[in-house]
């Protein structure tokens, strides 16, 4: 468990990181070539690194002042050396105009990871509200 | 201090999964079978398995929409090889009926953990609030 | 990256603890002897351990129901065995005087990491806010 979850540590930090300072590319990265992205904010799931690159450089371009705050990070599932289960809860934290901080909400992710090319990627997250 | 602090960062997180989504046994085991829960925002400590079940089970009742955040989680003392003490800070954030979400409080946890047939799990807790 | 990452959770943990609590030295001691903090939130940097230690000092006295909530932390620079880059975001929460829960602001750091002592130990920290 130690190495995989300070890999997965290290890669949803910097997927933050990512999405919220426009490095859109580099957050669909962090998803395997064909991973999916599902969540009840958006009509469809996004499909593979070119969707989920478009889909964070939307984010980044209509959400300025917006922050993901990954926390409450474990492996729930260990399939095999090659595949766990993570679950974690994202709040998307926000600076209003006024300078005011509010939650905007607070969602729970269900990762499937996969080893990719020697890495832990994403191949399926699903996100679920309150 | 490596392996300890990233099976408590996991068992921190399943654990808030646990409470939030009302698997309560699951809450009670993160703590040994005779564990302590107190906290000023309950009259009584919580000890043992059955009471902390029970505990567990109450708060997810009454709280649907709520979540435990775990953060600034540290290994503040290294005691022996079975046991160590832990800080960390727990935030309980409510999404309220209007979709508006809200940090209902900041608490401080004092851990004090220890090796329970080969696992770390928490002898008490101590929960203070601001 | 596994060990760096590992002790790095634990000391910027041990961190938020040390300001919120008044252990000012404590605080100081995170940064290297002549370690720099920069912020936007203060007028001039802050240089070495006397004066991170009174900057430390100064915060909690003002700030008596604040936290340093850490988040989003990785390591997105390995620089050599004894040198890494870090970056995470520091939440500023406060409890006001009605009992209500605000966050105050939203803050990325980033903090030049280097060993000293063989521990590693911040040696400038750059915060910027939204």
């Amino acid at each position: 468990m130690t190495g995989t979850l300070l890999e997965i540590l290290n890669l949803l930090g910097k997927q933050a990181h990512a999405i919220d300072g426009g490095a859109a590319r580099q957050w669909a990265e962090t998803f395997t070539p064909d991973g999916v992205f599902r969540s009840p904010t958006y009509p469809e799931p996004v499909r593979g690194r070119e969707a989920l690159t478009e889909f964070a450089a939307a984010f980044a371009a209509n959400n300025p002042r917006a922050h993901h705050v990954v926390t409450n990070v474990c492996i729930d599932r260990e399939i095999s050396a090659d595949e766990c289960h993570v679950k974690a809860n994202l709040l998307i934290v926000r600076t209003t105009s006024s300078g005011a901080v509010a939650i905007d909400r607070v969602t729970t992710i269900d990762d499937s990871f996969v080893r990719h090319g020697g890495l832990w990627r994403i191949a399926e997250r699903v996100v679920t509200r309150d």
